[in-house]
C-alpha cells in the first residue's frame, strides 16, 4: 500500500496516525517533539526529521498541528518540491479560511493540491473512527483522500467545494456552536441547581428529548462529572485560539456575532485565572463561579 | 369515562382538547373567547361559560393559558370549591415557579392538589402527540393525571417531585435553551452565508451529526425557510414572556445569565420593530439583520 507522510502526532494526530497505520498503510511520521511519535516506530512507522523527509514523489502528506503559524511552517517550498507534480498537502488543522487559501496558492504554484480537511473529533471519537470530516479544495484530490480519512477518524465526510477555505469556515463554525452550546448548558444547569431541581434529572430529561444530539449528550455529561481540568483532550489554549478565528472570520466579512463574542470572554476569563491543564470545557465554569457555586 | 374540565383552547391547548376528545374522555370546556373553543362542540365538548363550570366535584380540570396573571383567573375561590376534596388542578402553562407556589398554597386550602404540568411542544408535535411533558406536585395526584397527558400531547413524562415550581423551573430551562439555540444558529448560518458557504449543506452537515438533535433540526430547518412570520405557531409576545421569567427566575436565586440577557435583548428587539405576526423565531433575524442580510 502506498507511503503516506504524516506532520504532527498531538492528542488528535496520535490516534489518526495510528489508525492508518493499522490500516494497513506505510507511515513516514514527524513530530517537532519526536518523543511523542515515538511509539508509532513499534506499529511500523518511519520516523523521520523534517517535514519534507515524510514525502513522497507525487504522494500524500497529512498534517495536523496547532494553528496557522504551524501548517506555514510545514507548507514550505522544500515539502512541496519533495511532493512535487500531483502530490497533495491533506491539511486537518483548525486554521483561518484566509490561511488556508494563502496555503492553496503556495501549493499550487508547485502543482501540489491542497485539500483543507479540518478534523470535527475529540482524542477519543477520532480513535473509535466516528468523527467527522469536511472537506474542500481541488475534486480529483478529495476523491484521493477520502479512503484515508476514513482509514483515520471520520465515519462522515462533507464536501464543502473547492474553495480551500469553505470547509475551514465550517469547522469554524461548528467550533463556535460546541463552545456557545456548552456555555449554555452551564447557564441552564446553573440555573436549576440554584433553584433546587437535581441537575443530573434536567440533563437527562433536556439531552434525551429536545437537546438529543451528540455535542449536547457528551458535553453535557462531562459537565455533570465536572471534567475540566487535569487531562486536558482539547486544550483550552487550542480552544480559545478557534473563537479568536472565529471572530477575526467574522471581523473579516462584517459578521457580528454577540454569542461567540460572549464564549470567548468567558474562556479567556478561564485561562486569565490560572486554571491548571483546562479542557476547553473548562469555560463552563464562567457561569457556576459567577452564580457562587463550587466547581 | 370521566368528564374533564378544561381551560384554554388557544394554539396549544386546541389540539391537547380535540385529543383527550378523540381519547374517549367527556369534556367541559372553556374558553375566554368562546368561539375559539366552538368546533370542539361538533366533537362532543359541552362548552360552558366559566371556569367553575369546567369542575366536576373531586374531579379533574387542565388549564392552559397564557401567564401567572391568567393562572390566577382561573385558580379562583369558586373553581377550588368546585373542585373540592380530592380534586385536581392540572396547570400546563408556562409560568414563574413562585407563581405555581402561591397557586398550589391557595389549592391545598381548600383540599386541592395542584399539579404543574407545563408542555414541552409546539401545536403540531402535540396534535401528533410526540411532546413531552414534566411534572412537580403531590404523588399520587400525578399517577392519576399521567394517562391525560399521554392522550393529550405527551410522548415523554417526566417527574420533577413534589416542588410544584420544579416543572416550572424546567420548562423556562428548555425554552431558554430553545431560544438561545434559534440564537446560536442565527450566527452561525450568518457567518456561514456572509462566506460565500451554501448555508443548506451546512445546516445539513450540522443537524445530520454534532448537533442531530429535534430542537436544532427543526428549528435550523425553520431558519432556513424563513418561517418568522405570518402564521405564528408560538407567538413571539408569548417567547418575550418566557425569556422575562426565565431573567426573574435567575434573579430570584442570584444567577446571572448572560446568554439568556443576549436572546432577550434580541426578542426585545424584533418586537420593538413591530414584526407583525412574528413567532418567537423570528428572534432569529437580530443576528441575520446586523449583518446586512436580506430577510
Amino acid at each position: 500500500m502506498e507511503t503516506i507522510g504524516f506532520i504532527g502526532t498531538g492528542n488528535l494526530g496520535y490516534p489518526i496516525a495510528e489508525n492508518i497505520l493499522k490500516a494497513g498503510y506505510k507511515l513516514k511520521v514527524y513530530n517537532r517533539t519526536a518523543s511523542k511519535a515515538k511509539p508509532l516506530e513499534a506499529l511500523g512507522a518511519e520516523l523521520v526529521d523534517s517535514p519534507q523527509a515524510a514525502a513522497s514523489k507525487g504522494g500524500i502528506v497529512m498534517s495536523l498541528v496547532a494553528d496557522d503559524r504551524a501548517v506555514e511552517a510545514i507548507n514550505t517550498d522544500a515539502l512541496l518540491a519533495a511532493l512535487g507534480e500531483g502530490g497533495i498537502h491533506v491539511s486537518m488543522s483548525t486554521i483561518s479560511p484566509d490561511g488556508a487559501r494563502k496555503m492553496a496558492e503556495k501549493c499550487k504554484a508547485a502543482g501540489v493540491h491542497y485539500v483543507a480537511a479540518p478534523v470535527f473529533a475529540r482524542p477519543n471519537a477520532a480513535a473509535n473512527k466516528v468523527g467527522n470530516a469536511v472537506i474542500s479544495g481541488d475534486a480529483g484530490a478529495k476523491e484521493r483522500i477520502k479512503p484515508l480519512l476514513s482509514a483515520g477518524f471520520a465515519k462522515n465526510i462533507f464536501d464543502l467545494g473547492e474553495d480551500p477555505g469553505h470547509a475551514n469556515v465550517l469547522k469554524l463554525i461548528g467550533n463556535f456552536m460546541i463552545a456557545a452550546s456548552i456555555e449554555l448548558m452551564s447557564e441552564a444547569f446553573t440555573l436549576a441547581e440554584k433553584n433546587g431541581l437535581e441537575v443530573k434529572t434536567v440533563y437527562e430529561m433536556l439531552t434525551s428529548t429536545l437537546f438529543a444530539s451528540p455535542i449536547f449528550r457528551n458535553y453535557g455529561g462531562m459537565i455533570l462529572e465536572r471534567q475540566f481540568a487535569g487531562n486536558p483532550s482539547f486544550d483550552a489554549a487550542l480552544g480559545l485560539k478557534d473563537i479568536n478565528l472565529v471572530l477575526q472570520t467574522g471581523r473579516n466579512t462584517l459578521t457580528p456575532l454577540p454569542m461567540a463574542d460572549l464564549v470567548h470572554s468567558r474562556l479567556t476569563t478561564v485561562l486569565a485565572q490560572g486554571v491548571k491543564d483546562a479542557d476547553w470545557l473548562a469555560l463552563a465554569t464562567g457561569a457556576m463561579k459567577d452564580a457562587g457555586l463550587k466547581i
